[in-house]
């Protein structure tokens, strides 16, 4: 089972990233690897003008990689904007949730950072996708409200809500990108089968993460 | 079958990054996707400082992603130094080949960069992993020389040596990040079994590319 994900939304300059600066530190201390994903609606830019891997992609390289021996930053084009989903058992694999900046109008769980020092109000058309509010003010809701001080209580209902429950790990399915979901039936099967057919292999007597790609065979070359 | 990979090698100051710059867009330009890769050895550098990725990598997050509707730039941590080939069915699933920068000292096949302009000599310890040479000067070898300018011959030799003969795509298969070799009985008898499991289930028929991934049930995160 991939990470849950849980969305951090809120009117812009909220202050959101800057909550984020203090929850990670808080969840990294804890021994929980979190990672994050932002979306951005026009140009793409992260790499830094001029620097070699910079230049590869500027040249017209699909997906450009850098590798070093405690990090690793890759950026690729893509066909269409991903959902979260989309992103998980690719690039999120190895984290115990994902927390989302923004994201507001998907089927994310959703806490919303609300300071009433930046707005009148918080976000309009709130849904049952919410659940809980960080806020500097006292909010009418029924919904768990923390100060935007009490980081370690944030992180208390995060864990708690997302993290400890989130249970056995099992199969998870791609088909051409797309997680396909499966029953319980289905997904013990294919856990049983590939591993079955996987431990019988030398060399993977002890095999922990498992994965097999299948791929047609490839036709020309399209961009 | 996951891309071919060569290396591009060549001494410090060799052009190698200029050279990309003129061969990538000659690739791109007949229709292949081409991904790169670079070595970093010390502090790793991508993001742009004060950008809210960076702030969450900052801030602690193991992995963070960068979404929008044409590009995907992933930063993250990783607990050793990745071989080319650990990169390729996670990151480099759909290009058609992938050229590394460097990485001199591996057995990738090796097409040297050698500008006498710049240096007196090639690199020394030249072994059988070189393929070809591209210079601004005759070099003594039996190996196909390009001059510096010929990008289109270069691209040629390229693609007939390692696109054009790649063949048909198959099963890959990963345990615990590492590939397992497969020879073509087992290769063969995955992909049977995996597209017959697979293309049963309501969704996937026409599935094209396929990966199923199983995880051992999650212990206590460690970082």
């Amino acid at each position: 089972m991939p990470p849950l994900i849980i969305s951090l939304v809120g009117k812009p300059d909220s202050g959101k990233t800057t909550l984020l600066e203090s929850l990670l530190p808080e969840l990294h201390l804890r021994g929980y690897r979190i990672g994050t994903v932002k979306h951005h609606v026009h140009q793409f830019e992260m790499d830094r003008e001029g620097k070699d891997t910079w230049r590869h992609k500027q040249a017209g390289a699909w997906t450009v990689a850098l590798s070093s021996p405690t990090g690793l930053g890759i950026i690729r084009d893509v066909g269409h904007d991903h959902a979260v989903e989309e992103l998980l058992d690719r690039y999120f694999y190895d984290v115990d949730l994902v927390i989302a900046e923004g994201y507001k109008s998907t089927d994310l769980p959703k806490i919303e950072l609300f300071r009433r020092s930046a707005h009148a109000t918080p976000l309009p058309n709130r849904d049952e996708t919410w659940i809980a509010f960080i806020s500097d003010t006292t909010i009418s809701t029924d919904l768990p409200c923390f100060a935007l001080t009490d980081v370690p209580g944030i992180a208390d209902f995060i864990i708690d809500r997302f993290i400890t429950k989130a249970g056995p790990a099992r199969a998870t399915l791609l088909v051409d990108g797309k997680t396909i979901p499966l029953n319980s039936f289905v997904e013990s099967f294919l856990s049983k089968a590939v591993l079955g057919m996987t431990t019988s292999l030398k060399g993977c007597e002890e095999a922990g993460e498992i994965t097999i790609t299948i791929r047609p065979e490839r036709k020309d070359a399209t961009i």
